[in-house]
């Protein structure tokens, strides 16, 4: 019996500047899923995860990261056709090359004690946040229940 | 168009009791793929990540684990259809309950230090040590080309 099943892979990073900073990306090209959060994107077909989040950054930010480390994930199964969804989640510190945005939208610094208040966030984010900031935090998954969308941290 | 891919999706935890030992499993059931590794087993459809550890754990330490932590991943494309292969790979040090193996393998603490000198490794299992162990690491993976297979480690 195959153990496989259908899932759509895809990373996020925070890259920190060593003074508090964070890159912030204000999502801009999808109108239904659209504000600040961290640049990322899809793992493709055969690429690993790693070098995945390594090539999403240099897309969208311009910088080439180095080391970058898994802090978390996130999961869901989509309402759609109830496959899973999981978003790799990365922090780096080390990075080169000159800040460019990109299509997916206009890319800067901004303080991670502000960006944890702002009301800016695209949805869901704020859940992935706390997973990048708390190393007591592997994941955020969400649980359906015929009351309520459920949010689960462990 | 569609963004999935068949991914087959596992977990491993070492757990440590703060003294130096972390929980071997030999393991016996597959008679291609014997040795001392760590206990771990399939995520299940429909079951996230961080649970499936747990459940694991449970089966096949006895041990009730808790708040256990992501420190990497281990991929691979299988050779037979090249399809994705992750390991989860989790860090626990607090626990309950009574030690007791399972039919997968018998269970015992074994001094870390002792473990990665180990002659009695399962195949590849040195490689995910040095991830488990080493907080600069958040990834091993595997790179097939026509000469040889390369270990990548990021």
């Amino acid at each position: 019996m195959s153990r496989c099943e259908e899932v759509e892979l895809t990373n996020m990073c925070m890259i920190s500047d060593g003074k508090g900073n964070v890159l912030v990306q204000n999502k801009v090209n999808n109108p239904n899923w659209s504000g600040w959060n961290f640049p990322g994107g899809h793992v493709e077909k055969g690429e690993y995860v790693t070098p995945s989040v390594i090539r999403e950054m240099k897309e969208e930010t311009g910088l080439a990261i180095e080391n970058p480390r898994l802090c978390g994930i996130k999961e869901f199964h989509k309402l759609k056709d109830g496959k899973r969804y999981i978003v790799f989640l990365y922090i780096a510190d080390k990075f080169s090359g000159e800040l460019k945005s990109s299509e997916e939208g206009a890319i800067f610094w901004f303080p991670l004690s502000e960006l944890i208040k702002s009301d800016k966030l695209i949805d869901g984010f704020g859940d992935m946040l706390s997973v990048f900031t708390d190393e007591n935090k592997s994941e955020v998954f969400y649980e359906r229940t015929a009351e309520e969308l459920k949010t689960v941290f462990m």
